[in-house]
């Protein structure tokens, strides 16, 4: 490494969206190394099989890093690669690594590199060009098939792409840094703002990290809903100051928006109605609750992704209330606004790690959270061993 | 009339969106008044028949004026309301006076009325204190159950929702100021700018309005889309630099919008991909060809209005593409510019008026549009019989 | 009063921004009505005397509400009509009533008032109409030459003005609204988000209102600058994670902006430098400073007012970084936001009022908040005194 | 070249903006390259003084192209940078190449070009990164000290930075495009919009290319200023709808703004002020004349360069008239809009060059452009020898 970063023991984070074409696949045309310690990988299979198989461990190539990673999180999608072997067009064909939620410390540098100042560059695409590079077509995303992922110990990842962790950020709090971007890049986009009603749907990872961060922005009142009342529960208790609906399986979409309008204020319905409305689940029910709830004029900020295909949504109503129904896809310029608020004290992720397994366990990490009774918000997958390589 | 509009020649334009309160359905309260002529007005009954019956003149209260209705659009909601009886939650329940597209002259002025200035002010609620008058949900449109239209010959209108006509813009241009006003609030919204692509989904009087704009706007390539090779012919001649694209029933969505985004360059696709749709059908198979065709980042700008319920749209696309879809209540803060659009020859409208009708013939105008065989693109009914009142 | 206002004590607060027509001047229009108390209100002459004299009290004209203010703040505004007679081209010729920060008590309500629900009408050009009231021509504001102030016992006011308070904010919070308002509505312009970077200049009232909303919206790391350490030392406890920086008088705005600069991050500086810089100083040298500090591409929000003419503005250098520097007239659209932060404990005031005095000691309040020496930040003029009228 | 591109006559031109570093100053690591023609370059001495003498041609690097020079134009910034040796911080210290406006053929392909497909790659900063690459501190800007330019026959360029030309667009009108780029950029930063008023400050090279580009864009009315009755002629001719204001010296701003104002209409003087000014002079008098004349919370948008500091700026109006005032720095994502506005013949811009001079020639090009007494407004130096490498 550079002076600038003397040695081995700085950590840093990884902003996984674009990675190397030399990350792809199987780099045959890269060279191995030797490592002190086995490099346990936890694999997805075409079968819809999990696995955890030592990994070779390649060396850094110009512009790169190797890492060792200490601290991943496991996410949904995970779960969903595993069980339903793919992500709308992406299908699982082959062995791959999973994760993309990842910190940890710099071990070697490839040619070239001489620091890990953030906000080195971006791709080749037009979209790239104009600072959109979220929505790149070519983008290699780790974790996401065919691109190797994080759950592992030893990944090579290009230096551009890491952000230096600053002394007060854990590892395990750098792990949550890269589902606090997708909220952060939600909310800039939604427009919340000081002051202003907001509802977040859905009390999951993602929905209380919106929470958290539409706390943190000063957006008030707040509501979050779900389906299920620890989660509620949970949520009342990582920010007291929100109020909960449990969503009325008996009612349809308009009967529950009905209910949390009113939690805005009885009289005067529209005028205190909730100007954004942050939808965490992807669920088609809960956009179409959410596009009613919203007020006149106000827009309705679409984070959870999910079925190809969305149904029953209320077009009349969304001409005549001018919803404006936004979507995103990941994020983009976000990591500096993420490493300075959980650096600065903004907001605490913390308390949303319920479980922490080390690497040698990854299968029982993905066990844990792929099984809704164990009402785990945010599984952990950490390698605390020292290594000197 | 004041001073300042010394005669009642001076030509006039209604913005019907608010009308005011004594303006509602049988205005009791008001006293009615005699008129050289009488006022035949076009009626729409709960049965869905049509009948041309003459109306009662009110005398102009505080704050508004009595018109002398010149030219008058038929738009397809009106014959909406004729044959379905109902536009959404609007259900026809009486007799009344259809029509929102209207010019005329002013024939006297209620109290409190010294000029047409324009720009004159806007309702109670906080939408309208917003500037937002469009979404308010007490509005009264004329024309609009249960508010009389101007399909008449006489008609009372709030002086502060009538902007003066300059001496280059003809009546019938006057009422075509009202859809105007529809696509120039769509365009603002939808970030639509020179130099850069765009597609009009539906080549009828709206789509054609949203075609000649946006080639106003320097918007190119344009490309406009229809099921009919008729419209599309029309098209090609009112601007005559637009590319046109016939939608082919045999293939889906995305089959069609492959071909459309061919049209702006067969390589390189996603660059040249057009960054607006301007979706003036409100049919659901166009919505979801506008979202697969538009540029990644892009914007789908519903203009159209359609069923209550919309099926099929590709929610995963929209996230991967982060597609920003929005939706438009007709128009707010559009008539200067219309306005100066047509008096500034920046854009000419007249072709697209293909039948007129003296009032008298005001049913056969409406069967006429009501009747897609006769490939009328706008109707009007104008009364040019001199009036001296 | 309405049902739904059933007593008089109902609290309430003005926003003060456009007062009615009937409300200039001497009302002489208007009858007057006895009181159990008298008016004893806080006048400026044209020859720059202050003194505190019984003003009569109006009945209130339909619209519009008696209100016995409560808590009433003074602004360096009050201090400037006073000392230098005019503000911009606003200069006193007459005796008029200062104050224009307030809240109080519905005594009694004019024809036609039956609910002060929030978010009523507003004024008549196209401004108002467009929801820019803040920038109406016509505009009368409380306070302001010729129209009479806050600082007295008894006011007329339009009710749609006059906004409910929640019953957990008290009445010296409510006279803080309309500073609030400004900062409010200035963040809400310069962009300011969520762990992303800020300055403050000036730590005025004004200035620590910014610093603690900007807390309050996560913006991180904030710096706040003045000339005097007593007024930084105040800003630390009222926000302890600030950081504060003394204007060095003896550097020039290069000087002192590049030791701002440094604050954010020692290496890589344009990198973590802030991305907008909330000016309430109004200061020449201040505004220069701010353009400077700002990162490429940001927002100077120029908050303060100062003279009529700035010099000195590093014109290339706004060209070269492409800063957008933005100017505020007041406010729009912020008092729902204002009290949902003071009700909700987004925020708290309280700290901010330093020196309170009762109405029949107005004088001496002025000669507080005039003389810098008592380091006073906001100033209270309270009337404690029941009321049944 | 690659397949796409089998043969060297494909038009091309530059985007200068960021030229690589294999470009800079002398580039003496580079291999030179034997040609059939000499490669006669304009270069301007650290002593102000103008030379043509024969420049090395050089082998293009990798990603790099070596191009045919065929129409190069001539800007203000040209002559500044010879009659001043400086602009802004940039200071002429040794002789280097002027000239960044051009079109030519691409001769040869470094390695790894296999096409100029557009819209390829940025450079390496947060701000490139962010797709703001025209505020990139490291931006290396062809024809600008130290970066040689392009009034030369042969030069290397970034395959990047060209893009490719349409059949139907001139060698002459790709010159064209580095200024039309100005002006769009401009343009969609400022607002303009359709059927709404502006007001073009300054009808040299870039106010008439804005005069030009605001009327593709249906701005009406368009109102351009100038202190010279030849150029407002010139404006009369090239765009025949626009309105014409010979500034008056004996007036101050507020004299002139008011004259300005009236021209979009006698009465309502406010509401029919124009939303826009684009301001493309520099001249300190000019913006504070631009300030006064825009409508109440309009913008103003800083096209020109000029002065390091501006004084006189009207600080309390900029408050209270909410105006904002932007600033741009040259631009970005404009290229495609660009080709798309020549090619498509939304605007045409050759009546523009009024000057022509053979690459032989081009000191004379120089002084023409610089002896203001020629009148000239666009002057070309084009090469049309043919060249077969």
């Amino acid at each position: 490494m550079s002076l600038s970063f003397a040695t081995a023991t700085h950590s840093n984070v990884l902003e996984t969206t674009p990675t190397s074409k030399s990350n792809i696949k199987t780099p045959n045309q890269q060279s191995t190394i030797a490592t002190p310690l086995p490099n346990p990988s936890l694999q997805v299979t075409a079968d819809h099989q999990l696995k955890q198989v030592d990994a070779p461990v390649f060396a850094p190539g110009p512009g790169e890093v190797l890492l060792h990673i200490k601290a991943a999180g496991v996410c949904g999608s995970d779960i969903h690669f595993w069980k339903t072997g793919r992500i709308g067009p992406l299908v699982v064909e082959g062995d791959f690594i999973l994760g993309h939620e990842a910190a940890g410390v710099v071990l070697r540098c490839g040619e070239g590199v001489t620091s890990l100042k953030p906000g080195v560059p971006c791709g080749q695409c037009f979209l790239c060009m104009d600072g959109r590079y979220n929505l790149c077509e070519d983008v290699q995303f780790a974790g996401v098939y065919p691109y190797h992922g994080t759950i592992q110990r030893y990944k090579v990842h290009p230096a551009k792409w890491c952000h230096k962790l600053p002394f007060n950020i854990s590892f395990s709090e750098g792990a949550l840094l890269e589902p606090l971007s997708v909220v952060l890049y939600g909310i800039k986009s939604s427009g919340l703002s000081l002051g202003r009603g907001a509802v977040i749907c859905g009390a999951g990872p993602i929905g209380l990290i919106a929470l958290v961060a539409a706390r943190a922005s000063g957006a008030h009142p707040l509501v979050i809903t779900d389906l299920k009342p620890r989660r509620l529960e949970f949520a009342r208790k990582f920010v007291p100051t929100c109020l909960t609906y449990l969503v009325d399986r008996d009612l349809d979409a308009e009967g529950n928006a009905k209910r949390i309008k009113r939690l805005f204020g009885e009289e005067n319905e529209e005028y205190f109605a909730p100007d954004t409305i942050l939808e965490c689940t992807g669920v088609e029910s809960s956009v179409v609750t959410a596009a009613i709830t919203c007020r006149r004029g106000g827009t309705v900020m679409v984070i959870g992704v999910g079925k190809s295909v969305m149904n029953n949504l209320l077009f009349m109503h969304l001409s005549l209330a001018e919803i404006n129904l936004r979507f995103i896809n990941r994020y983009r310029d976000t990591w500096l606004a993420g490493l300075q608020c959980l650096g600065g004290g903004i907001m605490d992720l913390k308390p949303l790690v319920t479980h922490v397994y080390p690497l040698e366990r990854a299968l029982e990490a993905l066990h844990t959270c792929g099984d809704l009774s164990n009402e785990s918000i945010k599984v952990h997958i950490v390698d605390e061993v020292d290594d000197f390589l």
